[in-house]
């Protein structure tokens, strides 16, 4: 037996008691006379105690002779400690050592094992292992798992059944790129690593399974953006004989109770906004909305008053930035250049101070009169203090422009608090995009969504402003999850597959074993899916997922831990009937 | 809203409630002036009424024309049956119509949706979404995400985190063949799948997360036989500061409580028995110990009579068949033909019947006086009435043959009883095994297994006779779990693998992270693993995995419903550097 209790355990009520425990040497203080040991596992710190006077001379040598990261057993007496360490849960005792076992000695780690580490970000990658002794990493592991149970308690309890739909599938063209796994018996073949479990958890439902869910890991073979993993985790969920509202109200349910159950906030309001509105508003589908700084559109307002700049462009919007009408020439300036910065690409900025006194002050004065300025604060929700700053130019990059400063904007002023959690629905998503690369439409969401029945007939004739049965979550900003009413019948999803450029041999081919089974008895079903990275980030109060998965890959889709990918053997290669062709 | 109540859920209760339904049409008994419709979802039947004198006419009509399996949505009135149906939990009410809407039309099932079905096992597996809402297919699901829930349930009580490991790894050249993935933005390089997660669980141990689990897909790239599957699931587990004991209680309380939990059985016993002694009892390291048939080796007693096919041989070796002294000589033939078989390969049986009177009578007579039978029957544990059966040829080969007879005997007289649990722990396994193909010892469980400290002596010397930290749990004759104490230092690790044939350079190529991880302070540590798709078949009574896999494959490895794997594009092989080489 290696311990009788944790190192996280022993309070005072156990003075006087003989213990054993194991751990890892955090700390050392050696005064030659006394050898303090601050010993850890994952439960916590206790404090060993070696002194000259009641430790025998070779322990007391072994004992000054551990390094940190050493793994040690020791035996001996719960005491109570003279100088106590409030701050420690076992700060109230000691143990005085009668053994001393090295179960394993330890070179001197390449970053120090503490909660402010010295190391960089590669080398904690490389020394994953190690970077996961750390208290920040190994919290964030542990609250993960926490979370992934939460989630199962509360969907078990709804009914729903956690079943498990295969990882080797079928290549669709459609969607992201797909990782794909050769296949030994079926020469020439290929699997797919599922980008999601869509099709089978909709077969699920043709299957009478009702509801389901899954934490799943999905996959998509993109080039890595920052804070994008090849391999996630989600949380796959469908219902049938479900409209778009039971949808929202479960998962409503469902994430006030996540927030409640690992958070302990209380959540009561989950706002609705069709994407037009959110898009007007805030510039963005997936708006912050902890805080105000709602889009004021100025065109009526602000053109033909002689400012050429504003007259030529397709749109000129604002936003109020509270308290900000102090800021000095040089904190604007920094502003400008933040919005002209090449990731943002915006021309400039027009500002208009309403100043406490009432007065209002602009970068425009020469065309826009204080009347003029008024107009314009009220359009944005400006008060007396507030700075105004205004954009123009093409309708949707200008929003989107604007969107990143009044997020840039929200960060600088403290308004994106990690512990308050505003979630909203963002629903009444386009069915369809234009896409210039490919000169066709997507699917906005995937080729499953069903569009609003009430605008079906604009599908042959305008379908872009089809609108579909798809919402969004967002949660502080961030798109948490996302799903939609699915197409249940086989004419719906031929035309859908039509209207995305699939002749009918590709549909069939590619989906026919789904388009089939829509002819057996297919109810109406519906879904979500939830990022679980992200999800457990937010909750966690991050917006870099990075440190919540335990073993991540870097921006080149590299573990550089175990170094992988790696080459192959020929042997392997051949079995497979490959040839690399560089 | 589709409904308002669930297909199982009213009762006499109910009477006099207007309520919604939605499902599918199971059954319809037409009667002209009366129609009947039993309809079915996910927790139930309910039935339906429509009747000439309460219906209008045009639904009456709308109701003959339903078929089975049309999805269709009712509202209407509960009220008390005529003729109460004990049998059906809602068997006391019906649902007399008011409302009738067809969600969607079906076309006729290519096998008829019942308990028992007339669709052939291909055929259900290409419709395998119809398969799932038969109720024996759809239970066994639903049992699945129960067991699943209770071993999360469990072992987070327990305080082990579920931690999820990454599924594109780096493919090894020890164990079975492994799946790869060709990485696009690592060219020539690829991806594996895992085999199971174990190095990163024990650097999850070295990084302290002192008690880890997980239930993981894994993938291995084998030829299939019968009940293999490709991907299959594993309840993964690992602890820090553990000796084997410790696992084995852990995983016997965990045992313990699923079969309680899940099946209402509980299990006192989890007798302990060394691989030795399993080959020599049972010639199995996984015996099924719900029914006897103990191995009765006879070599001192049935050699040197004269007998010559047994003098011969290796190894002379019977089991008492109970009750079986009255089988005719038809039933003998039988199973010598059985024995015979190629998949068995013996060359015969000598038998031996203690009858019921006392007297002894064999099929070698000529060679073996009663007295001399006796003594087999004492070696066998044979009683009155009981068949002895004896073979004889080579040690290990007529061990597996004998048990293979002793495992058909036990099916054939009903002594493996599903609702019976017999647990066995297996321990003391050998470190290596000889392969006669590679001409070189393998680690029988896997590298990182450690040799017993007492055996380690005999590592130059006698590989083969050097035991293992190693155990397996057997349950009704299936190895349901298997681990190991685990090698936590650098030395050892780096001797193993020495042995295993690997030079120091491949060793550090393969396996460098793990052997560098071991230098920063490596807890003692060991783990098991479970097979949940099996453990979740024999829980369930069964020893097919299939059915309790949503979306299996076939023996091809094929996904004959979504017909996987296939031909990717060009284009796609392109980007991968890739070419198809036949």
């Amino acid at each position: 037996m290696y311990r009788s209790h944790t190192c996280g355990e022993l309070r005072i009520e156990d003075k006087g008691k003989q213990v054993k425990l194991s751990g890892w040497v955090q700390k050392i203080r050696d005064k030659g006379f006394m050898v303090w040991v601050d010993l850890r596992d994952r439960y916590g710190l206790t404090q060993l105690i070696f002194d000259d006077e009641r430790t025998p001379k070779e322990m007391m040598e072994k004992a000054s002779q551990l390094g940190r990261e050493f793994v040690i057993q020791v035996s001996g007496e719960v005491i109570e400690r003279e100088s106590k360490n409030p701050n420690m849960p076992t700060g109230d005792v000691e143990i005085l050592v009668s053994e001393l076992k090295v179960l394993n000695a330890a070179q001197l780690p390449p970053f120090t094992i503490e909660d402010e580490t010295d190391g960089g970000e590669d080398l904690r990658m490389k020394y994953r292992y190690l970077d996961i002794r750390r208290n920040p990493v190994k919290n964030k592991l542990i609250f993960r798992s926490k979370v992934a149970m939460e989630v199962r308690k509360f969907l078990s309890e709804k009914g729903f059944i956690e079943v498990e739909t295969p990882v080797l599938i079928k290549s669709t063209p459609e969607g992201a790129r797909d990782f794909v796994v050769p296949s030994r018996m079926n020469e020439g073949q290929f699997y797919a690593l599922p980008q999601s479990p869509q099709t089978f958890k909709q077969l699920l439902m043709v299957g009478g399974m009702d509801k389901y869910f899954q934490i799943v890991k999905c996959f998509r073979d993109e080039d890595l953006r920052a804070d994008r993993q090849p391999e996630f985790t989600q949380i796959d969920c469908e219902m049938a004989f479900v409209e778009q509202e039971d949808i929202l109200n479960t998962f409503e349910d469902f994430t006030r109770h996540l927030i409640k159950a690992v958070k302990g906030v209380e959540v009561t309001e989950f706002p609705r906004m069709t994407y037009d509105e959110a898009m007007k508003k805030y510039g963005n589908d997936k708006p912050d909305i902890r805080f105000g700084m709602e889009f004021g559109e100025l065109n009526d307002l602000a053109k033909n008053k002689g400012f050429n700049v504003f007259d030529q462009q397709e749109l000129v919007v604002g936003i109020a930035v509270p308290g900000a009408a102090s800021y000095t020439r040089k904190e604007i300036d920094k502003l400008i250049e933040w919005v002209k910065r090449p990731q943002i690409g915006a021309n400039g900025l027009v500002w208009a101070k309403f100043n406490e006194d009432g007065t209002l002050k602009s970068s425009v004065d020469k065309f826009y009169s204080e009347e003029d300025l008024k107009a314009w604060a009220e359009r944005t929700g400006a008060k007396a203090g507030d700075l105004i700053l205004v954009m123009a130019g093409d309708g949707h990059k200008t929003r989107t422009q604007l969107s990143a400063l009044r997020m840039h904007l929200g960060n600088e002023l403290g308004l994106r608090k990690a512990e308050e959690f505003a979630p909203l629905w963002v629903v009444d998503f386009p069915l369809l995009e234009w896409d210039e690369e490919t000169n066709r439409y997507h699917a906005m969401h995937h080729p499953f969504t069903s569009p609003k029945p009430e605008d079906i007939q604009l599908l042959d004739t305008e379908p872009g402003k089809v609108r579909a049965n798809a919402y969004d979550l967002v949660l502080n900003g961030n798109e948490i999850g996302g799903g939609s009413i699915r197409i249940h019948d086989k004419n719906t999803q031929a035309m859908m597959f039509d209207h995305l450029g699939f002749t009918p041999e590709e549909a069939k081919a590619q989906f026919g074993f789904l388009m089939d089974a829509f002819q057996y008895g297919a109810p109406p079903h519906g879904g979500i899916a939830f990022g679980f990275d992200r999800l457990v980030a937010i909750l966690g109060g991050q917006e870099t997922i990075r440190d919540y998965i335990a073993f991540p890959k870097n921006n080149s889709g590299r573990d550089v831990m175990i170094d992988a990918p790696a080459r192959i053997s020929g042997e392997q290669l051949k079995e497979l009937n490959l040839k690399v062709t560089q």
